[in-house]
């Protein structure tokens, strides 16, 4: 469950993804070198990455949490490693 | 060196992450389900990897085999591999 | 903890992941194609991500399950995240 | 086409990472804390991820560009692209 800090968090940070992927359009409507092209779009990866990282931790410390201590945390587990492992499927 | 058809492609795919990003923050905006959040947020990624894929193929059939042509491939190669294992350096 | 299940599942896998280590080692030595060496070294990877995955989730069921159960779940979760998210660091 | 410098480099790199495997199975046996085990294994990931840099440095440098060279590049700059944007694929 996103509480007020991440929630605040992950919108600054999803606003500033916004300004790269424009930044990004920018450079190819520019012309610009592929590699500095692609060097931003792997920056912007990475910090979508991070939007990813700061609800889960929120997710694990709140739903996961909650659901363990009620006795009924496997099917949180099962979805929390599904989704972090998703290109490794059983 | 990007040409009309990738041009095209790129920015219409940037467009869509753009949508994509803005989709994300709603969802965080309205405290969805955390899973669901970093679901769209890895779709989003695999959304921008596909630009540089596609920046990428363009790059080395414009500028690095033209440096090839040249003569001149080696600095281009090292740039490529470089990038693209940007997470296994040397 | 690892427990006797998650054990021999691991070390079974561990054992195929040796043997096609050596595989892509014969494969080196014949001087095979590049490519073809670089999708056998990506599937070894994918096979040790298995790996990661199994023990993780034994982990998060064990460790990190007792610890929150205990009240002191904030460390293990942090832990947790810094391992899984090993790539995108604050 | 691997030459003698990338053969003994990597199979130099193969070793070591059989290496690792073996010494993660120990861990394995002897009931390691998880995260300990699971940084080993990324770790042993990284070290293959090395294996495939250097061979696809060297078939870029060898296969690719003779094939530009002889004007038949597109189909090898097609598959350096699939290989290397396996989980992006168009």
């Amino acid at each position: 469950m996103i509480n007020e800090e991440v929630k605040k968090d992950a919108l600054l940070r999803l606003k500033k993804v916004e300004g790269q992927v424009r930044g990004i359009a920018r450079m190819v409507e520019g012309e610009k070198y592929c590699i500095d092209i692609i060097n931003q779009v792997t920056a912007a990866e990475k910090a979508l990455n991070m939007v990813a990282r700061i609800v889960m931790k929120r997710h694990v410390e709140s739903c996961v949490k909650e659901a363990i201590l009620k006795g009924e945390g496997q099917e949180k587990i099962n979805e929390l490693i599904d989704t972090v492992y998703r290109y490794s499927k059983k």
